[in-house]
């Protein structure tokens, strides 16, 4: 009798584990692509107590399996080189019998899909936030579950921006001259608050409701790219946000930085990254530390998250057909499992373009993370990135301008010492110039509406070494100050993203309710050396030959063996009469240059006057 | 007749010559070393059209004759291999007849002087100008063609400080704690103006006979030595004052670096040594470019000039048996020659050290300038120099302790900010470290007296990596505003230096005349602190491991494998609780700290206390 009880107790779980498992919730990355570089592919799959079973793939090596100490849980590696057909069948098997099977899709992938090219210095960069920019669906993708409701009132709540207002003002982007589109994060996010920002992710394989669909987001790329312009998505290795469904279920408790006290805030000194004197417990704490309560930190450290965060980048490379990625605060990360994620895609795409956000305010410590570094070197550290952001020229950009006067170390010899050191970067064309993003005041609030100073800024901005980006609104002189008003100020909506929007300023002056003066006055001067910018192949790829600044003004020569761009920013209070006599090294054998500003032509044999607060950008002839 | 006459006038010409050649005025260096490393040695001959005449030595081989444009200079290289007699003869000779002859003398070396080793961070430099330390001699040397009188009412006159001043003086500098002196140059300076300080020198064999005599210089060195302290020589390759005999009668036009617009004053861009996208007319007027009127600039791609310099200073090295140089403006010089003259020295003497001054703002500038390093290979360039200078802490030091609230960027977060970089030196125990020069503001005026400040700051100074290097009188609290008075103002005479003085600053408080209660404060703090850091082994070459300054308290460690000290500095305007569990992993298993300021001792196993603007040194025990 005892044997036979337990016998039907037995017939009955058994029957209880297959029922329950009817469900495998999630195998992801959801599909994938045959021939790919890398051969190995993780697969997670996810499911109540889905460990307890074996699985096995007719006619695919699975090479390692690995369970966790959450049941829900089974991470598979299989070995793709002879995966040609276009379905594999998963077999989830209990005591050597199929209990559940998933069809798994790969998918051909486009032609010549590896070698895609990523930006580079022919490109200028249009930054935007898609919350603020515009809502081109007004019936509203979402779901019951997604939390935050649109509230355009709010500064930091959803104004309803998405994919399809980016998609109707591509034509607006493309006139502006600009030839390359980053949007700030799409993928789901579904805090409570301030999700609009999208930086603290739910969904690593979604696209949020609220922006559109995976569908969406691969026809902007498709529509940019027909118009000869490329997508650059905003990628973050370093947290996943609060509500991500794994940090809810966590595959390991060491998924994520831990700390007995609960919630521990980054202390953001990314110095300890290098510094041979830093304390252990102060290197942990930044780069372990959170970078806010709803964003858990991220251990790439973990084999299984690195190869997740791997193949979700490559997932949205080859799914949405991506020129590049922005990785957000890529100083944070362990430096040494980002860098095997940054080689990763690298290899899988070796003329992409990954540029990382390293936030700090020396040029040999930004250098230390750009590909080949030999300042990184120094540390043996190698990161595979191919491109940082210029920061210590923003925050030159953003003070000089005011310095109007002839001083020893201020004004135009800012930017000048800023390039001094340029010997640093291994490479100096791949490297992001700015003059404001998503996380600084705007560069108009900076200058107060002053459009000379915007005319010399961004005159150096789209004419010195490196890959310009500009951030929406900035060509019409929109204002936000971070410190007074905080982030909400510096993301307003752009004017006419919305219907119901009084003013339109994606249309012309010369349209009702279009650009006021103002703001055209910002568009047209930005739109002219954007795309004059297009075609000046010494601006693209010419080395730099730059000059002392004397009297404040700073001259400089972009130059390749045939063309040659004279750039002369004068931040005097007066004008200046320019030594020609001086430049002869620049303008070699050239007599004249045509200033591409006024469209005049300068006599470039004997000395001109430049007026006060005034550049020229003359091409050599 | 005709012949005869020929004849006649042949004699006379011949006669003449010989007479007109009677004298060999110079011949530099005036005498050398058997056993050198450098086998090869260049001796210039000097003399009125000399160069009419041939040279040849019995029994050494010359290996090379340079004769320049100049009649009155030959340069003749010999190998100086089999020389070991003490004599060798130098024929001057006319068409194979003996003219003239000059017994040149070569010494016995010092034994092992190859080996004598350099200054290094165990030491402590005490730094003077001899014009303002003390009037040893008041029967003065001097020469009826030296220029410059003594006029003390005259700040940027001469003040009548010399060598036998500074001998006076040795043991007040060895009871204070340093154990190496820097005397600013000494070497003769015949400007009629601002000669007190001896950077534009007239004759590089001799020691300016307002300061003494070559024998005075030697038995300084020698009286160091017996107190075991070290003498550093203040070299100067980038100029010579515009009296130097030679640059009276150049050997050749490119001795010096001439500018069709006579004087041209350097344009001190440093950058541009290494700028990529320098122009060639600004890096020579960098390099080319003179320091100053009084200072032609010399070019150090002369051959001649190189070797010239080269053994100069190897020459004052054995002659007076110097313990190390410091090297002024040393980032202005041609980099590849001064590359060269400092590998020619540091072969010469493989234990030596010279500390060169680049006074620059930004730690891989500065770090590009040190030996071996990896940021100037980024270059190409080896500088061979040991040693450099951390201008970039200085900035630092004189800037931070006037921020005493707790701010992200400001504070005690520069100091650690600064040692961060470190990383790229590639010899940070060599870098000379300061709170102040003979070029800068003095420390207790930019802190305008305050005694709390000046012990924050000689506790990170004399504690952490590096050479520390005080400026007299600033153990005394001394004063002087060079932005506002000139140099002179941070060039004062020390109080006692002259006999007449009102005041013996030399002299404890406790005597007549003797130093001021608030001479006194600052005199016992600097005492104490140097002289147990003479026996401190963990300072003068323990690793530094340093934790994030948190509210303005800046904690740091110098360790080896037994010893450990433990430095606190609370720059904060209130006192402030020092959290021990944060600091594990720099107190190790020590259980207590004996504070070598107070004498008290600490129980390092619970929190303290450290009183708001206040410092501790605490020896782990």
């Amino acid at each position: 009798m005892k044997n036979q009880h337990f016998f039907v107790i037995f017939i009955i779980a058994s029957f209880y584990f297959s029922l329950s498992y009817s469900q495998v919730e999630k195998i992801e990355p959801p599909f994938w692509w045959s021939n790919m570089h890398h051969q190995e592919l993780q697969l997670m799959c996810y499911g109540k107590d889905i460990s307890k079973y074996d699985v096995e793939i007719d006619g695919v090596t699975i090479t390692e399996t690995t369970k966790t100490e959450n049941p829900n849980y089974i991470f598979i590696t299989i070995n793709t080189k002879d995966i040609t057909s276009s379905n594999i069948v998963i077999d989830f098997k209990n005591q050597g019998k199929v209990v559940t099977s998933r069809e798994y899709e790969f998918k051909d992938r486009k032609a010549n899909s590896k070698y895609r090219k990523g930006f580079d210095s022919s490109d200028v960069i249009y930054l935007l936030m898609p919350d603020r920019f515009s809502d081109g669906n007004s019936k509203k993708h979402s779901r019951s579950d997604i939390a935050e409701k649109e509230d355009r009132t709010n500064p930091a709540g959803r104004h309803g921006g998405d994919i399809q207002g980016i998609i109707n003002h591509l034509d607006y982007i493309k006139d502006l001259g600009a030839t390359a589109l980053w949007s700030t994060p799409l993928l789901e996010d579904n805090e409570p608050e301030y999700s609009y920002h999208t930086y603290a992710q739910s969904d690593l394989y979604n696209i949020d409701p609220r922006y559109g669909s995976n569908e969406e987001y691969k026809k902007l790329a498709q529509e940019l790219h027909k118009l000869d312009m490329k997508l650059i998505m905003d990628y973050i290795t370093n947290h996943w946000g609060s509500k991500h469904w794994m940090i809810k279920d966590l595959p390991t408790k060491d998924w994520i930085h831990q700390w007995p006290e609960g919630f521990k805030r980054s202390n953001y000194r990314m110095t300890t990254q290098f510094d041979n004197h830093a304390s252990q417990i102060d290197a942990k704490g930044c780069m372990n530390g959170w970078f806010d309560v709803s964003m858990p930190d991220i251990n790439q450290n973990n084999p299984l998250v690195l190869q997740y965060i791997i193949q979700n980048a490559i997932w949205w490379i080859e799914y949405a057909d991506l020129d590049g990625l922005r990785v957000d605060t890529y100083s944070y990360n362990d430096k040494e499992a980002i860098a095997q994620w940054t080689k990763a895609i690298m290899e899988e795409y070796p003329n992409f373009n990954i540029v990382g956000e390293v936030w700090m305010h020396d040029q040999a410590q930004i250098a230390y993370w750009q590909k080949d570094s030999k300042v990184g070197a120094i540390g043996n550290f190698n990161s595979h990135l191919p491109s940082v952001m210029d920061f210590t020229l923003y925050n030159t950009v953003t003070t000089m301008f005011n310095e109007n006067d002839d001083v020893w170390d201020k004004g135009m010899i800012r930017a000048y010492n800023n390039f001094a050191n340029d010997f640093l970067y291994p490479d100096i064309n791949n490297i992001l110039i700015f003059a404001g993003n998503h996380d600084t005041n705007r560069i108009n609030e900076v200058y107060q509406s002053n459009i000379d100073k915007y005319k010399m800024i961004m005159t150096l901005i789209l004419t010195t070494r490196g890959i310009p980006q500009i951030y929406y609104g900035d060509e019409i002189g929109m204002l936000g100050n971070r410190d007074k008003s905080g982030d909400g100020d510096i993301r307003r909506d752009f004017p006419g993203g919305w219907e119901e929007d009084e003013q339109n300023a994606f249309l012309p002056s010369s349209v009702k309710k279009g650009r006021t003066n103002s703001q055209e006055a910002f568009h047209t001067f930005t739109k002219k050396v954007l795309n004059w910018r297009k075609q000046s192949q010494a601006i693209h790829r010419g080395k730099l030959l730059q000059y002392i600044p004397f009297h404040n003004v700073y001259v400089y020569f972009r130059y390749t063996e045939e063309k040659s761009v004279m750039v002369i920013i004068n931040n005097n209070k007066n004008d200046q009469t320019i030594d020609v006599s001086r430049f002869t090294e620049g303008v070699k054998t050239f007599t004249k240059g045509l200033d591409i500003l006024t469209g005049t032509t300068i006599d470039t044999t004997k000395d001109f006057q430049v007026s006060s607060q005034t550049s020229m950008i003359l091409e050599l002839q």
